[in-house]
């Protein structure tokens, strides 16, 4: 693994959260490979398939006015032609605005994130994404109470 | 991608759910790579490398009495030395038993995962697992009362 190798891939890992972060829906596809992907965003079953992934990122991103991700933990591991990157994902996100507001109210989220990347000729391509929420102790107590 | 390389990664995946249910911890310690290993338990941080890995299965273990894994939607995808396989894990799981009886009070859980693989000369190994609850509707409606 040459330092080379970890530097692109995490080029490519911060590349995807920008294209969400601008609703760059044309980059946030192309940095998908062309087939086999799959994709879990937090409390979601797995989508497969870059029909079914893209479609959720085409609703994601109509629903989201505003979304900012703040990335620490970020570890990548690269073994021969594949690439894991994990971290954290510390979110600030709006929907769309209501009574006349500019913007939505604001939410903060605490996602962590396991990313795929496959090397291709064309540079890293997203062969996996898995977020998941981070349940503190006060939530597992109200999903205790539920 | 041969039909042997999908069928001895879906081996070691089942494998793997067996260790899990049998309580087998050697056997699950030897299925993982040795270094450069990720993991996320439903609603944990990222753990990673071997000891923070095997450290949290051990602690799983002494708390689970019982637990049993049905999977379905499994899928497997294979390119060049690394696979990735998604499944659904239907859980059934009791802790250490109360009050005189056999066993603890039985939790179903529905968790999603993501199941990275490398292969290696002695087969395919885990290279990161990534587990997440599936909220249900009536889940986000908790969640926003909290």
């Amino acid at each position: 693994m040459s330092r080379t190798d970890t530097e692109a891939v995490e080029e490519t890992n911060t590349a995807f959260y920008e294209a969400m972060e601008q609703g760059d829906f044309d980059t946030l596809s192309g940095l998908w490979l062309d087939d086999e992907i799959s994709c879990v965003h937090p409390g979601w079953p797995v989508l497969t398939g870059r029909g079914e992934v893209l479609r959720s990122y085409a609703l994601i991103m109509s629903h989201t006015d505003y979304i900012q991700f703040f990335l620490t933990d970020t570890k990548v591991t690269v073994i021969g032609d594949a690439a894991i990157v994990t971290c954290t994902e510390n979110i600030l996100s709006g929907g769309p605005a209501e009574d006349g507001q500019d913007l939505g109210p604001l939410v903060g989220q605490l996602v962590v994130a396991t990313n795929v990347f496959r090397r291709t000729s064309e540079g890293w391509r997203l062969w996996s994404h898995h977020g998941s929420p981070v349940l503190t102790e006060s939530d597992e107590d109200a999903e205790d109470d539920a």
